[in-house]
């Protein structure tokens, strides 16, 4: 059984400094005072290239040879970790060849592309895309990159929680947003290793509340594909590995409709003038939401990501607009 | 004839510690990569209240003895020095009574309003706020904070730019929303006090270049108010006290339209997840637009402020968005 620990994390973290942004924990006293606890807010969505998931493919392609990653490598991703992970391999001077869903929105295909990938798509509600990723990186003879189920992408995920509790010092609970399980299993390993009392919370869309499931049942869950406006949470079963861990680690699994996950995204841009996307602003929308029982004085949360284009998020914050085609 | 020094811009930066937010400085590489420099951009934008404002409006509070602002304070704004003045009056333990104009952006009054402000408003077309303002300061027997014609607001505000400093070093440039003349006269104070050789470029929205005007005529000039998007840069004339120090340390001022600062909202919000308001988004969209002749390597800015609700965000950034009645 592979474990990951407090040291994978650390060794994480010292590979990343000068690459990844330490990004700003963030406050806002209005929030402090709707929930009635003291909010740190680690913002991922200030990450380079938008979201955590930087942290965890550059950590995943450090780890690989020169000559493994010479010839490009692989990688299948709802999204941010497409935009990670191209960014990750044009800093290692090689390039990255993406299935992304057809369904992605328009922008997190566009900064991939920018970033110099290859992106081939498929129907995410039909196409199985762990076994077309493996398949793709077969043919092309690359290595696989999976956007949790990877020990080295884990660790680097943990170094996210682990840069906000070295700033906040120990805090009562943490709160992550879970999809797949791999921001939230290498949050729980790094917040755990430092402070075992830590109260860590997974939160998920109640369309697509795989995790919660599976811990509750002990066992790995699976859901249909889940209809959510948070296409950055939208696993159908947790990952194994992930699951390994947060089974172990993590304490309670909140759950946030879309309607919530709205009203924390308009707080955020119109409050704390920050992007979240919908993924993202979950945390934020269990708290407004008065989702979780006996909230602890001190609270941590990761914003995990803010890739959203303008148009999606008037389209979801400002009801009262509608495309309209112009001219 | 008053003078503010690098000193008094120190001292204001003393007083603000543990109360101001110590912004984090933005980069974007690619940013970088478009415009061909180094951009250092410093966020007020995530200061408390959404933007630089509290910094001069706490400043000089302070500077107040307790019982000059015991019976409370007045000021007049066309919107984010209202905010910073409820919140810095708030903080004192006593409260703002404040002059707005009626068109103010929806938010920024509701914000004025939660930190517990009294709001006044009146025609920002036909009227003459400042001498509104005296009229009611005198009336009430209040103390009056101007948003700018104020050497403890003007030394307050020049505090980001000696934090964007002390963070990065020497830069070839810094660019500044010039708006009634405060922020620029205050970062020109410290940033020349720090490195007298620094290009000090202030940016106006073309429709309001009436400190453009004023540095070629070499003395105060006049316009009509102007239409603009950039709401914060709305100012008619520049302020005496701010010319003053303007006309002797800001080197040139750069134009903008209204569309070029649109263009720098959606980069600002798609690109590097943050909120900017118009005139915070000024000195981004002259870098976008290529205003800037000559551009140095190492570059700064001060986003300005990120007040701006969701409505009217889609509104200005996604033209093909609608308002539309619903139900």
């Amino acid at each position: 059984m592979i474990t990951i620990t407090l040291e994978d994390v650390r060794d994480a973290a010292a590979r990343l400094v000068g690459v990844a942004h330490r990004t700003p924990v963030l406050r806002s006293r209005t929030l402090d005072a709707m929930v009635g606890a003291e909010i740190h807010l680690k913002a991922e969505n200030l990450q380079r290239a938008g979201a955590f998931k930087f942290r965890g493919a550059y950590n995943a392609l450090s780890r690989l040879s020169p000559g493994q990653r010479a010839g490009g490598v692989a990688a299948f991703s709802s999204g941010n970790h497409a935009q990670a992970l191209a960014l990750a391999a044009r800093e290692f001077g090689t390039t990255a060849v993406i299935l992304m869903p057809a369904d992605t929105p328009a922008s997190k295909r566009a900064a991939a592309e920018g970033y110099g990938a290859e992106i081939i798509t498929y129907d995410r509600y039909t196409a199985d895309r762990a076994a077309l990723g493996a398949a793709l990186a077969a043919e092309r003879g690359l290595p696989l990159i999976p956007p949790y189920e990877h020990p080295d992408v884990i660790a680097g995920q943990g170094t996210a929680a682990l840069e906000l509790l070295e700033e906040t010092g120990e805090l009562g609970a943490l709160l992550v947003p879970a999809g797949g399980g791999g921001l939230l299993a290498g949050s729980a390993t790094a917040a755990k290793g430092l402070h075992p009392g830590i109260r860590m919370i997974g939160v998920e869309p109640e369309a697509g509340d795989d995790t919660r499931r599976s811990l509750v049942a002990g066992r790995r869950v699976g859901i249909s594909v889940p209809r959510t406006i948070a296409d950055g949470q939208g696993a159908d079963i947790p990952g194994e590995l992930t699951f390994s861990i947060n089974r172990r680690l993590v304490d309670e699994i909140a759950l946030v409709t879309d309607d919530e996950i709205r009203a924390a995204m308009r707080f955020a841009f119109e409050r704390m003038r920050v992007v979240m996307e919908p993924s993202g602003a979950s945390p934020l929308a269990a708290l407004m939401a008065g989702r979780i029982e006996r909230l602890p004085p001190r609270v941590g949360l990761i914003i995990s990501g803010g890739n959203i284009d303008a148009a999606r998020f008037a389209e979801l914050v400002c009801p009262d607009h509608e495309a309209t085609t112009v001219g």
